[in-house]
């Protein structure tokens, strides 16, 4: 079990899940004796929670390479391998992430017609959320990527967002001259032309990632990760000033305690742990990646995205699509 | 003059200016018929004020090779004729940004040693103010361009926020094993090395943009404009739900009644005219940007900006630094 405040947040984590999914079962992958007496506190759940004993681990500071070399039987291979083998339905870890997109690429391989994994983030908007794609797993995407990412992202957005028909953009600027890198003005033709019959609503921009405008944004891994951080960021720096406002002064400091009530409710919308869980997309089976400083029930929330897309029709979906683009010759053989 | 509430916005602009600055001059270049009933609402600084008379525009909706072909004698063309010609330090627009770039590299060309020129945004930070460029004008940089940036980007912090050296990051995402383009880990190695004598602080990630780590933050056109559009995104996005929040129930309303003095004061430090101008670095002369949405304070901040960086030594800076790079050969001949 990795992450910041592992075993801890993680087994609290798994516990809350089961709690809240009946049918749910947990195979805890660490060091036995530190995971069995964090699991006593869950003796609710315990029935359903299972420890697979290794002490090998990922540190966090291990690049995907030597995790590659070295990882064999750490507890984020032996989670992996548990899906690989069909004793799990979906692996989440809150552990070092270059590690895990490494390891989960060579234990649970990629589908057929995928050229390269994607990372999803599910970013909250005015309307609910919106999930971008790829948020760091490849630095660039042509167009056939980009096309896949689009087909990824989609069924995926139905698995875990439940929108029946998820509309999807392609993230470009607005400058009408030089509108966007030839793989995006290529990428807007092969889906605007493609028989795929996804909702395809053309070009967003940056600022959409936050209005809600469609349910999916496509884009590269660089370009993703540097909005979201930017977003990020942002909210941030106004989590700052916002708390600074609302002190600065005694009356402002009473103010804020009578509106106490919808600035929590604000904090909770806002709260990373609601959106907690990135998805690489385009592997053989199901693996999460838990931000590193979660809470329980950040990682519970992680645990729920990992189970709603394991038992939803996301692979058949995309496998569908994805023959479609490959009779076209768009995708990877 | 351009923009959506023109003439009346930026004629008020110009005179807030011109109450702020006593030694200048402005050059109020359209329709002198609707140019005069509104300068004459600003009798104390009319003296100051002289209307260039055409009825020629570019719309908002032209392109910029429309404009280049058919600007000739519009009010945004002869602007920076007046900046050529030296009957004006600065042109200042709040019309088609498309049109304003194109027009401004035909008229006042590039310094030497400047590929492309670079599009400037002014950031606000939990410290102050993060210079972010290229923001636009380039949809790709390679490892010169980049350090072109840097070097116009230092001396434009200097200029406008008054910082005697201002520090540099080059935007990157964070997974170590695949850090950055190509052109970004040359760049990064050329700046690192360098005899510029820049304060260069090696990589920087998107969320640092609103951090306020560095003073200037170094990227292409593409990823620029997207990180920003992102962040804006964001705050508006949490401006409504703060909103939202404070309003929900009698409680917060009356909270927020109470908290006004210090939600009024986040509200101006955050407000968009604030920042209001974007510059076009590496030309021979200033041409600044204002938002055309902008509001009279923001076009008379857009111009303070203009009248700060042309009395400033930025262009003798920057032409210091590009022959120093030039005699490596990295630099454009």
């Amino acid at each position: 079990m990795g992450g910041d405040n592992a075993p801890d947040v993680t087994v609290e984590g798994a516990a809350a899940f089961l709690s809240a999914r009946k049918e749910a079962f947990v195979r805890l992958h660490g060091d036995e004796a530190k995971l069995k007496p964090v699991m006593a506190k869950y003796s609710s759940v315990a029935d359903r929670m299972e420890i697979v004993h290794t002490e090998d681990v990922i540190t966090s500071d291990m690049k995907p390479s030597q995790a590659l070399r070295r990882g064999r039987n750490s507890s984020m291979w032996n989670a992996l391998e548990d899906v690989k083998e069909g004793r799990a339905n979906a692996a989440v870890s809150a552990g070092n992430t270059g590690a895990l997109m490494a390891i989960s690429m060579l234990v649970l391989r990629k589908m057929d017609g995928v050229h390269r994994p994607a990372m999803t983030a599910a970013w909250p908007t005015l309307r609910g959320r919106t999930v971008v794609l790829d948020v760091g797993a490849n630095l660039e995407a042509d167009a056939a990527q980009l096309v896949t990412f689009a087909i990824m992202g989609e069924a995926y957005a139905r698995a875990i967002l439940g929108i029946e028909r998820p509309t999807i953009g392609l993230l470009n600027i607005g400058s009408e001259e030089m509108k966007g890198h030839d793989e995006i003005r290529e990428a807007h033709e092969l889906l605007r032309g493609s028989e795929l019959d996804l909702d395809y609503q053309g070009f967003v921009e940056g600022d959409d990632i936050s209005s809600g405008k469609v349910d999916v944004i496509v884009t590269d891994g660089f370009t993703g990760n540097v909005a979201l951080k930017a977003g990020e960021g942002v909210a941030r720096m106004l989590g700052v000033r916002v708390r600074e406002a609302l002190t600065g002064s005694l009356f402002s400091k009473l103010g804020a305690v009578l509106a106490m009530g919808g600035l929590k409710n604000l904090r909770s919308q806002m709260d990373p742990s609601n959106v907690n869980g990135g998805v690489l997309l385009g592997l053989g089976g199901v693996s999460v990646k838990s931000h590193g400083g979660t809470d329980g029930r950040g990682f519970a929330r992680a645990c729920q995205l990992a189970a709603d897309l394991a038992t939803s029709h996301y692979r058949d979906e995309v496998a569908t699509n994805l023959s479609k683009i490959r009779q076209k010759g768009i995708a990877a053989e």
